[in-house]
């Protein structure tokens, strides 16, 4: 039932993830910062740094030690996934009815005899937090300031290759249902064709909820797809991607059904040089601030400067939204293997929208193409 | 594109959602805790009050105002969804870029006069209410203790119909899929198929990522489903449900292909066994722990009780897992009107397992089964 696609598997493989390397860096910047462990409670750090893609689970690292706290739902899967000669991870399966998370943390702390601990305060809640420092009350804790975030913004071989799968598989995907895209059927329909065809082609899920939208609901920069139906001469904007081995693509094209409107043309136009605008400014250790300027002075020399979509791209990895966050405010600089967006947009409420987004790697002298679905704008209905 | 249903959709629209009652029990609540205001954290609370179901949106209600913050993605749905006269919500458009969140709450507190104020501890992180807290020196912030979580346990009548919507779209679903439960599918192309006829039928994406184990792997209470591809003697689990304006069905069948062997057949009618025990407890004002009580005695006293999972189901509604949760630990009482999950299971690691789980709806003298999908276990094959 599955459908081929032309994705050479081989490079899912080889090379493999470098977990003992961000193990290593996450241990430096503890050493560095005098923590003697670092409580984790993303789990997308916890797949970032022990592969583990399960849920309801908690991460505990020291300097010779890696723990991961759940309980019996994803036990076997965590010791499939996190226990390996690469990811030493000691695997502790928690009866929840008899021992709160707190009182678990509180048994490793005390057995690796660590006072100093660092904890990630951007992914946990307030009341979760509290229940857990009450039963460590001898730890000095603080905020780790989002260390695993800053390793995950430069992408290794491995991390490279799954990300340019997911595409590959949205590019196909979108190819398969570019028939579908008359007049006449539903958001809600192509949005569902569209997923169904990046599974079949391997994507885990889809990398978030497909946008879709026909007409002046194109203006919604996150349209959920409805029953509305295409009409000749409806702008379309179409924004999602895939997933392979946790790491996604995301990716936005914008069509007219048949011939565009003068206003369209332009709209599209002025989208598209706005995106080849920042283009031409990526490069390894350029501000992330000038790629948008970039956009922006393409945009704001329009007549729809006061329509364009603020902010021009972000990070994307395991999650979708990554840093660095490219926008007017950003402080930081591009660095080689850095995988962003670039999506500038431009929407007019009550009429539509166009916007258009790649996913691009950042390389020592420029820059490479991860999405590669054709920019036709009309078409042929 | 769509495929018919027998679901009646004149259910889903009358009768309508009470929102006033929803606003008017959380303002009787802050007005018997003594506070000017509650912040609100989680989207799904959000939903429940204000009908928004976009992304990136806080609350703040007083007794005379309602506030949504949100950015200029989700502008256009929110003035949609949560202006009416039934839904008195402020749209506030925040520029991220000029504004942090703590700001723009500042603004709204000091505009209503807010010194004692609530906020959903739960459903923020450290890191973003320490930020939120620094902008808000005057107020004095408390937990406001789930109290919409409260609310959500029992459930009106229109979010039952959706529920029953749900469940219905996922028995349809099942039934669909069941010719292609034969020798040679893999996990991974059935639970495709089983989304793609949810989502055929009217299914917002689905209720969870839909788990599927055969075989060893039926043993996983989470089992992501994989390349592996079905035996004749496998044990099958399938859990799963579709979503219907934002409501949840979840549901698991347990099947063998083919003829049971007497140990398959022995857990199947140990776990019926005790889903029955269970039910014959429900009925509004019992303890919750009663009826986890009886499964577990079914289960303990067969020879398969160091197998057995913890834990008889939860709550369901906007949220997948929601209070009560049916435990040995549980000190709710079931009340009419309350959806919750029944679900024991067996578990038997490198051999395989069982678990039948029904959503039911409770009632004054005893339940209504809201999942209706027959349990036959062998299939012919």
């Amino acid at each position: 039932m599955n459908i081929e696609t032309t994705i050479d598997t081989k490079q899912l493989v080889t090379p493999q993830a470098n977990f003992p390397q961000r193990l290593h860096a996450l241990r430096m910047s503890m050493a560095q910062a005098g923590q003697d462990a670092a409580l984790l409670f993303s789990l997308d750090n916890l797949r970032y740094l022990m592969n583990y893609s399960g849920e309801a689970a908690y991460g505990l690292v020291t300097q010779n030690a890696m723990y991961l706290i759940t309980d019996y739902r994803f036990l076997e899967q965590a010791q499939e996934e996190c226990i390996s000669e690469r990811i030493p991870t000691t695997v502790i399966c928690r009866d929840r009815d008899r021992q709160n998370l707190g009182q678990a943390i509180a048994e490793i702390l005390q057995i690796e005899k660590a006072i100093k601990v660092w904890f990630e305060a951007e992914h946990i809640s307030v009341a979760m937090w509290n229940a857990i420092a009450v039963e460590n009350p001898y730890c000095l804790f603080t905020a780790s300031v989002a260390s695993l975030e800053q390793q995950r913004k430069t992408k290794d071989a491995w991390e490279i290759a799954q990300i340019k799968a997911a595409a590959q598989i949205a590019d196909e995907a979108l190819a398969a249902i570019m028939p579908q895209l008359q007049v006449g059927v539903s958001e809600a329909e192509l949005a569902l064709e569209l997923d169904y065809q990046m599974q079949k082609r391997g994507s885990a899920g889809v990398s978030f909820a497909t946008i879709l939208g026909f007409g002046a609901r194109s203006a919604l920069p996150h349209c959920i797809p409805s029953r509305k139906r295409l009409q000749a001469g409806d702008l379309v904007v179409l924004d999602f991607g895939a997933v392979v081995n946790g790491y996604r693509s995301d990716m936005t094209r914008s069509f007219i059904a048949g011939k565009s409107s003068p206003l369209q043309k332009a709209l599209f136009d002025t989208v598209t040089a706005a995106q080849q605008a920042a283009f031409e400014r990526l490069r390894a250790g350029v501000a992330a601030v000038s790629a948008n300027a970039a956009a922006a002075a393409v945009l704001n020399a329009s007549p729809y400067a006061q329509y364009a979509g603020p902010g021009l791209g972000h990070g994307l990895g395991i999650k979708l939204h990554e840093q660095p966050f490219i926008s007017a405010v950003c402080q930081e600089y591009l660095q080689e293997n850095y995988v962003v967006t670039i999506e500038p947009g431009i929407y007019i409420p009550n009429y539509g929208g166009v916007r258009i987004e790649d996913d691009v790697l950042i390389t020592e002298h420029g820059f490479e193409f991860i999405t590669h679905a054709p920019k036709n704008f009309e078409l042929e209905i």
